[in-house]
């Protein structure tokens, strides 16, 4: 299958400042992806420290269930991850897999097993082949360099394009970096998480405090988007902060959320959260489209978030929006079908700055023609206002096109 | 739009018995739909009988709420139905076009208001342009005639073939018949009914049996069946019996839901509902297979239906199986999200015959190319136990393909 990249894909990879601290290494198993990189592994310095969240399905993949247990520690001196097998649902065998890499990277890296952190990515059932898998994670270890591009493309699936931000700050005079990379195209409606996403920083910040920010911004960000309504059984999102940019004797350690050396850093954090998982919908699977659903006038904020993915989640919705046609009953539909209090004489409907439902009528200065075309654009709003209290949640999707299709019928066969 | 026909649909209209104490009419309206009849009528004789199940959304169109105010006191003297136009979400005019309708009908049959059920179905939003529709509606309404296919013609909207079903049994040594037609095709995913079905018989049942029928049925009928996952404003299933296949001086109504009387009759009525619901499903858009997902071995029975739901509305698995993928990691996947209790150890899956994980672990007799080519079929069956209970659920849903996309892309505009 030859992939077109998405039109929706940045024009350039960006430029992403150093991480001090982290040495990088990617390589080729040969496995799955022919003639690509495919393994990508980061080697911390002592004093790492990281924090994750983690799929909330039922059905967890191996090393999901490694992360977590050594999550607790919350210190870190290995990452290593593997594109094409999810290492998901394998059985007795998927331990087994944990188990001989890990073995391999404590021979050359000298560290404790919950210093270590797998993560896999690709079809799910599927043994990892561990011979060749080692040995490229070996090579890689080896290896020194600082090359972005290279890491977010070796993590990739039916990604198609890689996606990265980075950001500078100063703390105390100092010069921190940030910077994230990703993976995930489809089987993207997250629960706590999803798919992959590694943010490093050699800021000097404590495990606790760490885990309580990527919490906080999981909300607007990887817990604000969908695909196509799946969840992965390997999504996870770690954090690693090396302290390296901070680490003199005179710097004390970031341990309190309310520490207001944070200020600036929770912003290009928070950014660095949000444009990650923005680029994931951009790379939605098939998708021309990116649709923002905000919902405001809620009862409360778990109620605009339902409906909100109820819209992000209806095919109908997605596919006219693809069409660019204001079918906007279908948004209607998927308010009503999400069962949470509504009144449908009260909603007010916007698609971009086009009024077509207010206060539960169609509205008189509403234009198909000019909706229509602002639906021909490449960003879709569509404004829902429940009128019916103060809360609010917005959520991104993709349009559903037959790219969509086209990709999940070619993928794995 | 030219629609191709479905290729799940039936060769042939089946030859359907006459039902007697039923007037039918179709007619043109010359709205939406050029060249075709968009108009059904019935007329009922004195005394007919009728139960109802609606849409569970909470947006429902203004005929489901004229018809849930009216199947209370459960009689009906007449049905109009017209396609194209939903009258969901259409305001205060919504209302008006209801009491237009109904006047209009009251002024050629002489009844009550209670004794009308309208049903539209068609785009949300878009009001019923009432002068060629209460002329359409008259004229149908003048005519007698014995026409199911006209009938079941009339009523579809992205329907590619006429949906209908008869049976014949005995009561008392009577002949007494049943039939039904439906109309459905995307926006199908039922909350306690779905689309339009129209179920009608001459046995003479009261009307608080006829709802306790259809209320049972629903349940591996109407209510097992999903195309998208979303659910209509408009969904109605209306049963009539007119009692005059039995309606002598000796023939006592049918009261009581255990009358010994009923258990062909019974048997009848639920292949008719099952009958229709999975027409509907066969005509999925863009559907080239259909799927049956059974969920065994479950704790409870909901918790079996959410997890059979969760794989029919998962756009990963219905894909997969349009094209002919064992890509059974989607379907564990979708176990997983369901966010019902499993155990992943316990869990079996099977594909038709082919046994793919036994206990947790793939099984050693798996065979792709064997399940690959059974998947080439038009019946799939996905069949699951959770291995934790005795409980059971079962739901059908067609593949997902570029046809469903291209449906929904160009409906409406």
């Amino acid at each position: 299958m030859i992939k077109k990249i998405s039109p929706l894909a940045p024009k350039n990879f960006p430029k992403l400042p150093l991480v001090k601290g982290i040495r990088m290494g990617t390589a080729k198993s040969g496995t799955k992806y022919k003639g690509r990189r495919d393994i990508f592994t980061a080697v911390f310095e002592k004093g790492t420290t990281v924090a994750g969240a983690f799929t909330q399905s039922d059905i967890r993949a191996e090393p999901v269930e490694f992360c977590k247990k050594n999550i607790i520690d919350g210190s870190a001196r290995v990452l290593a991850v593997n594109a094409g097998f999810a290492n998901a649902f394998t059985g007795k065998k998927g331990k087994k897999i944990n188990k001989s890499i890990t073995s391999n990277i404590k021979k050359i890296v000298k560290c404790r097993e919950k210093d270590i952190f797998i993560c896999s990515t690709g079809v799910i059932g599927e043994n990892i082949p561990l011979r060749p898998t080692n040995k490229a994670i070996s090579q890689s270890l080896k290896i020194s360099e600082n090359k972005w591009e290279s890491a977010a493309k070796s993590i990739m699936t039916t990604d198609t394009f890689p996606k990265a931000i980075g950001r500078k700050i100063l703390i105390d005079n100092k010069e921190v970096s940030l910077v994230g990379i990703a993976k995930g195209s489809g089987m993207i409606s997250p629960n706590m998480a999803t798919m992959l996403a590694f943010i490093f920083t050699d800021a000097l910040i404590d495990k606790t405090v760490l885990q309580t920010l990527l919490n906080i911004e999981l909300r607007n960000s990887f817990n604000a988007i969908t695909v196509d309504s799946d969840t992965s059984t390997n999504d996870t999102v770690l954090v690693f902060a090396t302290g390296k940019a901070m680490d003199d004797k005179n710097e004390r350690i970031i341990s309190r959320t309310s520490d207001s050396r944070l200020i600036k850093f929770r912003e290009a954090f928070s950014e660095v959260m949000h444009d990650l998982a923005i680029q994931i919908v951009k790379d939605g699977e098939g998708a021309k489209k990116l649709i923002q659903i905000k919902v405001s006038g809620a009862e409360n904020t778990s109620s605009a978030k339902e409906i909100a993915r109820s819209i992000a989640d209806s095919p109908l919705v997605k596919t006219a929006v693809g069409a660019s046609d204001p079918n906007w009953g279908r948004i209607i539909m998927a308010i009503g079908k999400a069962k949470e209090k509504i009144n449908p004489k009260k909603i007010s409907l916007k698609i971009g700055s086009n009024t077509i439902i207010k206060d539960g009528e169609i509205s008189r200065s509403y234009s198909e023609s000019r909706t229509k075309k602002y639906m021909k654009g490449k960003d879709i709003l569509l404004d829902i206002n429940l009128g019916l209290g103060n809360s609010f949640s917005q959520i991104w999707t993709c349009d559903l096109t037959e790219g969509y299709i086209k990709i999940n019928a070619d993928y794995r066969s």
